[in-house]
């Protein structure tokens, strides 16, 4: 397919892309305490309810509601004390009509309670005798049993990624350990004969692979596991044997073009011998980032990437980030962690491109603004310098100034 | 200090006690390719430009400016072609006036030439010959050292949390390793008499440690080290002899009271016996969450939260997550990640009460809304069926249905 003759939109090359990759199955079980950022492979099913016992919401103290009927400051009810319930225990008393017992937040109903009246609704009265200034409703102040949830309940569904008050909800149904989907491999291959590693003193012309590091922290933080295999020689052999390897041991491929146009097409060559249907796209209709490549090789998705630094990073969190999550077996996209914020300036852009385009966040008197880095594209600490990225979308000619904005975190 | 006499707003609480909070020198150096979410302990300097040599951004012919004056369609220029520029290395030729090179995209700039022209601007005349369409101006596709980064320049401050363009940035310029703040660690305590391990079966009245969980997660996801000291009974000298090992052994320590007003009572008690000055908040004007303690036990950090995992949770956000920033070093508050939608219902709220309240996201037909969801505050599915939280501040008296609003994402 040659280059650039049909250029799509990145949701349309995206979806085109992530509908031919196949998820292979791969589950472990690991420990909940450990499964922070994880991937749920299946429903989680509440064995038993949640609370598993009537539960008072207040301190105070546990009586039949019906008792307390017309209590009030000027007339209240006399009740007869005959306990307090224990923290943490079932209570061995009843509450009989006229009854009370004391009640702790968090503690049991007694059996034949079933309100509580908070403490600074009561007054003590005479020894054993407590006053209550007010009526309370059936359930008033009780949290019942299957309130938060129902046994049999599905809780958290298949394909959710567990967050801190997920791994809360498992631990309090006792989930101490559950199968979760393992971390796609993604294989992480720099070509380019300009490219050296980072510990490398360049010589003149020799550029540091920035590339394989900025892919592997993405991929890392996408929840993948990264693998690089090194920098390729621009030959088709070497560049060839290195992405066969990748794909026989990863379940997604990603190759760094060096920035002249020889080395992309080489690496368009090298994907399409690597497997059928090869490639899908190549082109996409974006800026930075025109020259990349979706392919599919048996059924392993395989990225040509442009070799400049912030396109090959913006193409990640475009199609890298997104693919890691459907080996995952995210069951929807997540909304993307961002600020909103204001644009400080009119940002041009050609009509049926989609831009990104890196801007700082500044504080103005009338909230956050986002303020564009301009500069030529391959500057990788423009990236650093930057929030977040602004996207320009393709139906637009451009955003102006003080137009409300979604600031994408880098 | 009594409970409640004096409620503060969340903002005024934490900058009292974030601002005594002190901080203690630790420093690791790793390497930066394991860097991704630790925060710079030093500046970063560059020790060399970057580009370090002149870079070409297209793929073209390097020329001397000056030579292609008043070319055009029209009127083309003639140039002589004295050969190619290799990927990686110095080249070996020099530009006289009337000659080019061909030069790749990321390819190094002879001795002589200031500009390249575009291949699209120009096509092959004679043997050794090119025809340029196009006169370019001096430093036209070039990309000239120093222009992303000058020798000597600090390209990173101390205090940052470093993202791919930042790991990316640093093996650009060679820094494979580097001081990076340590992982301060936090203790975690759990109280209450009817608080159990979560592996156990709960007999009635008991129900499972959630909150050390959570918190756990909460305290890894922030970049600090949770340690869990296990969950003591409500009696002062067990909690004491625990928290007082916790003390010593991290650098901020919280501990998660039961339920019940006893048990919230008895960790104000212990933590004022832990060391000086003891606690400086009791009670935060804020829904879910007042009844929480802020305190410095001998500079370091110590938090009381309330053992409803609701509250502990968000107090935690509110609190403990911006401390183990501030042991960090991390220079300045960075955004949190949020979505922007807008709310489908009236949220009441008392003024001078700051209120946190969890809502799901749904998509509408005018974009994002968000969707409160009311339920009683100590249930914990509650936040794992939540995408975000939503803030009512202090001197609003609710939000109105419609509103636009930023939801804190879990």
């Amino acid at each position: 397919m040659p280059e650039f003759l049909e250029l799509l939109a990145p949701d349309k090359a995206r979806r085109l892309w992530l509908d031919r990759l196949e998820r292979l199955p791969a589950v472990e079980t690991i420990l909940t305490e450990n499964a922070l950022g994880r991937v749920t492979w299946e429903p989680v099913i509440a064995s038993h309810p949640l609370p598993a016992f009537n539960r008072s919401t207040v301190d105070g103290y546990a009586v039949r509601a019906a008792d307390t009927y017309g209590a009030s400051e000027s007339l209240p009810a006399y009740f007869h004390l005959v306990g307090e319930i224990p923290m943490g225990s079932a209570p061995k008393l009843t509450i009989q009509r006229g009854e009370c017992a004391l009640v702790h937040t968090g503690g049991m109903l007694p059996q034949g309670a079933d309100a509580v009246v908070m403490l600074e609704h009561t007054q003590p009265a005479r020894l054993q005798e407590i006053e209550l200034l007010r009526a309370v409703a059936s359930d008033e102040n009780v949290l019942k049993i299957g309130e938060d949830v129902s046994a049999g309940e599905m809780v958290i569904p298949a394909g959710v990624r567990l967050r801190p008050a997920e791994i809360g909800g498992l631990m309090a149904l006792g989930v101490t350990q559950l199968p979760v989907a393992a971390r796609p491999r993604v294989g992480i291959l720099s070509s380019g004969d300009e490219v050296i590693p980072p510990g490398q003193a360049p010589a003149p012309g020799q550029v540091r692979d920035v590339n394989a590091y900025t892919l592997s922290a993405l991929v890392e933080a996408a929840g993948g596991i990264p693998v690089r295999y090194g920098i390729l020689p621009d030959t088709a052999q070497a560049l060839h044997a290195a992405a066969a390897q990748a794909l026989a041991e990863c379940e997604l491929v990603v190759i760094t073009a060096g920035s002249s146009a020889s080395s992309r097409d080489l690496t368009a060559e090298v994907i399409n011998q690597l497997g059928k249907p090869g490639v899908l796209v190549h082109g996409v209709n974006v800026r930075p980032g025109k020259p990349t490549i979706l392919a599919i090789c048996e059924g392993k998705g395989v990225v040509g990437l442009p070799g400049n630094p912030v396109s090959a990073l913006v193409i990640a969190m475009l199609f890298v980030r997104p693919a890691v999550g459907a080996l995952l077996g995210l069951a929807e996209v997540q909304p993307t962690a961002s600020v909103a914020a204001r644009l400080t300036t009119n940002l041009p852009s050609q009509a049926g491109r989609e831009d990104w385009v890196p801007v700082r966040l500044v504080d103005g008197d009338s909230g956050r603004l986002a303020e564009p880095i301009f500069g030529k594209s391959n500057l990788i600490f423009t990236l650093a310098r930057a929030a977040g990225l602004v996207r320009i979308p393709p139906a637009a000619t451009g955003l102006s100034a003080g137009a409300p904005v979604e600031v994408i975190l880098l």
